[in-house]
């Protein structure tokens, strides 16, 4: 079948492993994320993309775009089509919650949505996956829920407008919206158990929760799932997610076919890596991996020091000599995700690469970077009280 | 693990079949239930339990337990000894939606759930499976939903009172009740693929909706699944079912204990034999083989006269002297299902194998005890108005 050859990938020993579980790379500067795009049938991010996004919005490209952190795309011509007509899609991305608190990376796919959002003035639904983390963790059910709310708390502080985003978490909204359950019945029934196998490496000894629960990641992305947004017409959706979401998105749009409903547009995010280096993906699970986004400026500040990855050399005189390597450097990486400013960064980058710049001072303007950024976030993630937060979970019309 | 060694069962090729979806003798007396019992690890219901039965509820035993159409149990002397403690449990059936009208052979689980209802004085809870229906069958969801409603009136009409009954359909239900949907993640939690493949026969090729199906057939069995009703309380669970349902319920008490929950108790009833014999059950999907609720009196005469399989003999000076076969035949099997007057089915049983009850008088017993029975309930299905129907579906306390 056609469905399943698209979906389903073969992986070679030496690939990098990017999965909605899994990530880790097999080179120091990280996933060969041009690798990926063959591997997964994407489309690169070109310059031709970027100029056509800037003409059609009229909005200069978001730095994330400009520098490849939004490095692949699914039909995104398809999107900028549909705006150029004035004609209506809407935004869906999400997130599985998993700690207390966000860190840094998880903010990536939501600052460039927030984005998407502003320069489209589209509607945005935001899935908090509860249910799976319930089932793929020792967690309880009640506990799974305070960690969506949590989650969404430090999502609605990245700035998301009310009247345009909708947030929900499924362990509450699958029971109070029968068209969102209807619409997983429908996927679950295109779907084989074969199928999600070969797409995701389920094994016989999973539970059964697992094997259904691509439905349920699925369901946001047809526009019918939500009736008191979309009163039951049919909109195209563009879904920005990290890569490694993207084997859901695979299924959906083979389901889509199936359904006759619009394949979901994807664009795709590359990770901001660990601490410890480009190999991983910062990670909630590794706090000392992790800048999280209620830590301290003095957590911050000794994170950074302390276990950055550096790519300068090993004493100062070999550095003044050599220079340093951004290529691996994790505090300029960090920048090259939060300094906006272009031609800053590219001053950082040659100042570091010809040795000018030591390793200290590089650390300093990243803390001196993220700081602000974190404080100033900290700020408005305190002003998100339950009442606020409840507001964006409310079911009701969006701005559309 | 003693969980999946309770659920899963070895088959023999001589065993009958009968699983939620087959059901199919081997003998010409139909299903061999005593082997049954021994198979799936059930206790036979016998004269003891009966006496205990009526002793506990100051009823006389329902016709279909003293001739053993209800012909096992799991766990029932757990719902005597609370009735008799003067503790509350409830009832929990179901159906799975499959046509536009109900027969004949569904009706009789539905008959005693009545009848336990009227004499535990106990809530209960019916559950239809529209997305089953849509999982299995090349069926839309709208259809689907629309013959659960049909089937509701179908049910109400059997008598259930309103104040004690509470009616859903899976694909409306689900998305109005968060904890319903909570106890389905959680029992998901509990159950592997390779189990459900176990029990149920499911394979690689079948679609993920069916995979985890029978967690939302395992839900209604905990009440915490129902707080508008139970308050979150946890209260024991009484199903009565037809045999075929039992490995949904084998594998829900196996969760229950992991889930530190009362384990459901069961009453299973033996089914109704299709009009061409005892091998096959009475099935929708046959209008032949089946007396459907909206038959004409005219249209029971005829099938009864021309399909109801007679263990009369050949020739009527054979029949003289022989004597015909209650074992096999269909006229007197149903008599044994909706003849209330013990004496008198007695009376015919005596009379017909003495040769002296010819098959045509038998058959003719047979359609005037039948006629008004569904004439009777034809008067009270067309006073099940849509009004009346939505009555029984809206979410609300019930008298405990």
């Amino acid at each position: 079948m056609a469905d399943q050859q698209l979906s389903q990938l073969s992986v070679n020993d030496d690939d990098d492993v990017v999965d909605p579980w899994n990530v880790a790379g097999k080179s120091e500067t990280g996933i060969d994320y041009d690798k990926l795009i063959k591997r997964f049938g994407s489309s690169k991010i070109d310059e031709e993309l970027i100029s056509r996004f800037e003409k059609v919005t009229g909005h200069k490209a978001h730095h994330l775009l400009k520098r490849g952190v939004f490095f692949s795309h699914r039909d995104m011509h398809s999107i900028l089509n549909l705006h150029e007509a004035g004609k209506k899609f809407y935004l869906y991305t999400g997130r599985g919650p998993s700690s207390e608190s966000m860190h840094l990376g998880h903010m990536i796919p939501f600052m460039f949505t927030k984005w998407l959002q502003d320069v489209f003035n589209v509607p945005l639904i935001i899935q908090l996956t509860d249910d799976e983390k319930a089932l793929w963790r020792d967690i309880k059910i009640e506990d799974a829920r305070q960690m969506a709310y949590n989650n969404a708390k430090d999502i609605i502080a990245i700035g998301f407008d009310l009247k345009n985003t909708f947030i929900f978490n499924d362990l509450d909204f699958i029971g109070q919206c029968p068209a969102f359950y209807q619409n997983m019945i429908r996927i679950q029934k295109c779907v084989t158990y074969n199928q999600v196998k070969g797409i995701f490496g389920f094994g016989d000894s999973d539970v059964i929760g697992k094997i259904t629960f691509p439905s349920i990641e699925a369901a946001p992305a047809f526009s019918t799932s939500f009736p008191f947004i979309f009163d039951n017409k049919v909109l195209p959706c563009l879904v920005p997610c990290a890569i490694d979401q993207d084997p859901y998105f695979r299924m959906t749009r083979d389901v889509a076919a199936r359904l006759k409903m619009p394949k979901p547009s994807l664009i795709h995010s590359s990770f901001l890596p660990a601490l410890q280096g480009a190999q991983h993906k910062m990670s909630a699970s590794d706090p000392n991996a992790s800048i999280f986004l209620n830590d301290t400026p003095k957590q911050i500040k000794n994170k950074i020091n302390k276990y950055a990855f550096s790519g300068g050399q090993a004493t100062v005189e070999e550095h003044r000599e050599k220079g340093g390597n951004t290529e691996v450097d994790i505090s300029y990486k960090y920048l090259s995700f939060f300094l906006e400013d272009d031609d800053r960064l590219a001053e950082i980058k040659k100042q570091y690469e010809s040795g000018q710049l030591l390793t200290g001072e590089l650390k300093k303007i990243a803390i001196d970077t993220i700081t602000p950024y974190i404080q100033q976030y900290q700020a408005r993630r305190a002003a998100v009280s339950d009442d606020v937060m409840r507001r964006y979970f409310q079911l009701r019309k969006l701005d559309c």
